[in-house]
């Protein structure tokens, strides 16, 4: 009731998919650099290149058991009771060079990981073998041509892509690179995130007047955000609810900053001024002002100089959502990669859970296992002014604009965002 | 094939979860010391202490919307035809204590995060009002009581537990910290975890003889996969294939480390000499050796002088599942915290995948979206030698021991461990 009411402060709302729209659409091709960094660090990087293989990888044929190297030809008949006896012409040392060729009747022992001689076309594994005196060694089984060798390129070979641009680089990925005899790789730079708080009462530790005053938490809160994304987070500090102080902050983040988020003001009172500074920067400036979602309906953004500035909600619960929905899918296009998304379980919904229509509806639950499965329970207060319903929260639940309700004991999708208990 | 054939060499394998069992039994208690931090560093630390509130948020009731601070019951009658006209006796500024008190026929202005002043129990919010000259308000609606008021308390009230011990801490955790007034909190100290290769072909860096010698990556993988977690992963180099070489190591590992990964040398092979080195460093040595997991099966672990020391096999692919399947969960739980779990999608299975029985069986799939949903395609090449198989893939499909296939066509539990294009 709250937000549809409110509303009538907002001429209209912009749906949040055309919202979305418009800020891709209004901003370039991906702002970050690119930067050279050690393999070792490029945990959760982005990587800037793509990767394509100029090698082999294994360079030569391994074997990949311990045994012995042998023609395949000659254990074609090996059995338990009739076994092939080979003879053991060398071994095929771990990072050395066998120069022994494998003619017929002969084997040369192998380790997982040594080279294959030449002529031998399988390895038969050591379990299928008897080591004989006098350098002799019984095969109890046939082999393949191939068994237990890994061949020279089986695994990556010159004009492979092993990984493409854009990629959010994991510990495989990195030892891939490794592997490949990278030692650095082209990363997206950080994204250079500036966050400024906005509002009178706000102060940076508590001080006289704790009634009144309030320590800003939402710069911390969403530099972690932005933290987490990969990108920089840039403090712009706390303005005064005064256009001068407002404009004077931005221009100094347009400086310094790829993107600005500012919190609070973000609405159409008379201390909502942020968007009108917005304005008041450059064109084309505000591009929408209002979103049809709940909570987080206060939330506009804009674009001045070709950077986005965008304007959420002071309630930390609304700008977290305000920074899921837009400003996580913006700095992974800006960093040139895809959105991260929340791993998302199906979980039996306990009680109904509403959303007016035409909004996008965003409802916090607690998901927990039970005997059956996992049951979402919708934490009981989910006004934005209530910090704690994100943080008792670990999954949230989107009630599209065309559905009103999900009903008690509905299955639904619940994206997690913290432990199921 | 491979695998059950392989097997022979062990004289048993020990199921995965027996494994787990015999793992947790015979470590302690969490073994990773508390330290202090910086609240603004706090993220993704794992909380080593139970946040129980001792103040109220908010402090004091305040308005949640910008409007007028009224007595409900003289605004009970108003509407669009028959407002009520009260005098505007103040203004409750953002950040200031308003000492005006709303008696009859009065309001205060107030907006959205200032304080209530006495007398007033409920808000009316702006755009049902009128301001009219002279100080005076049209009110054309009814406020019921505490209406756009957030009580104090409302958020956290003294006594209530914020937060549990062993929790991750997120961006909206560090929030209620800072609102709750913790400039600094107390974590687990990130738990040393020694990483060792073994081998005689490994190199730090390529070198003549490229065909032989192998540029060691399991030191790089298991350090970005100890990171994740939270832990801080301790470079205990190369030891080669000699039983003093490794016991030399492990012992200067033991020193420095809460628990020690050795990659190779952890089968039953000659070369295998990892096992015997754990049980000649002390009791109770090794716990279990060979587990019937594939990928993984040469995997075993002991227990000396307290520590875990684990030995995985030296094919980075075995390598990451050995990890995931039992040093992750060790980790957490020497840092006092669940499991991180993957997440976890359902998606049709594009192919037939089969696991022997008896063994788990993790195979690596491609998920991709498609017009009807996700589909999972199995990776064409699934062994334990070719890293592709973990690069390529973004999820896994667990195969229970008790399974010998899932059909082409069946819905299946996909753990995500990529980015899903």
């Amino acid at each position: 009731m709250e937000g549809h009411l409110h509303t009538e402060g907002f001429k209209d709302l912009t749906r949040v998919d055309d919202a979305l729209r418009i800020l891709m659409r209004n901003i370039g091709q991906p702002a970050a650099k690119l930067e050279r960094v050690d393999v070792r660090s490029s945990l959760g990087r982005i990587l800037g290149e793509r990767i394509v293989a100029d090698q082999f990888v294994p360079p030569a044929d391994k074997a990949v058991m311990d045994g012995y190297a042998v023609r395949s030809e000659d254990v074609q008949s090996a059995s338990e009771k009739r076994p092939v006896i080979l003879k053991v012409i060398g071994e095929s040392q771990l990072g050395g060079v066998c120069r022994v060729t494998v003619k017929h009747g002969t084997a040369v022992a192998v380790a997982t990981g040594s080279l294959i001689p030449a002529g031998a076309d399988a390895v038969v594994i050591v379990e299928r073998t008897t080591r004989l005196p006098s350098d002799k060694v019984k095969v109890h089984a046939p082999a393949h041509v191939g068994e237990s060798i890994s061949k020279k390129g089986e695994d990556v070979a010159p004009g492979t892509v092993v990984l493409t641009k854009g990629k959010r680089l994991r510990p495989q990925d990195a030892g891939i690179l490794k592997r490949l005899g990278f030692n650095s790789v082209k990363v997206v730079g950080r994204l250079r995130v500036g966050v400024l708080s906005t509002g009178n009462e706000l102060v940076d530790s508590p001080k006289k007047n704790a009634l009144a005053n309030v320590v800003d938490i939402n710069r911390p809160l969403l530099s972690a955000m932005v933290l987490q994304l990969g990108a920089k987070p840039i403090d712009l500090g706390i303005a005064k609810d005064k256009e001068g102080a407002i404009i004077k902050a931005l221009v100094r983040g347009l400086k310094t900053c790829d993107i600005i988020l500012v919190t609070a003001g973000s609405s159409v009172g008379k201390k909502d001024l942020v968007p009108n500074c917005i304005n008041k920067l450059g064109k084309p400036g505000m591009l929408v002002h209002g979103i049809a979602m709940r909570p987080s309906m206060p939330t506009g953004f804009g674009v001045v100089k070709g950077k986005p500035i965008l304007s959420l909600p002071g309630f930390p619960v609304s700008a977290i959502f305000a920074f899921r929905v837009f400003v996580r899918p913006l700095i992974s296009r800006l960093m040139g990669t895809d959105d991260t998304l929340d791993p998302v379980v199906r979980a039996v919904l306990k009680e109904r859970v509403n959303g007016p229509p035409g909004y996008r509806t965003f409802v916090r639950v607690k998901v927990k296992r039970s005997p059956s499965g996992l049951v979402a329970e919708p934490l009981k207060l989910q006004r934005a002014s209530l910090m704690m319903s994100m943080v008792a929260a670990n999954g949230i639940v989107t009630i599209p604009e065309d559905v009103t309700a999900f009903e008690a004991g509905q299955v639904v999708d619940v994206s997690v965002i913290g432990e199921i208990e």
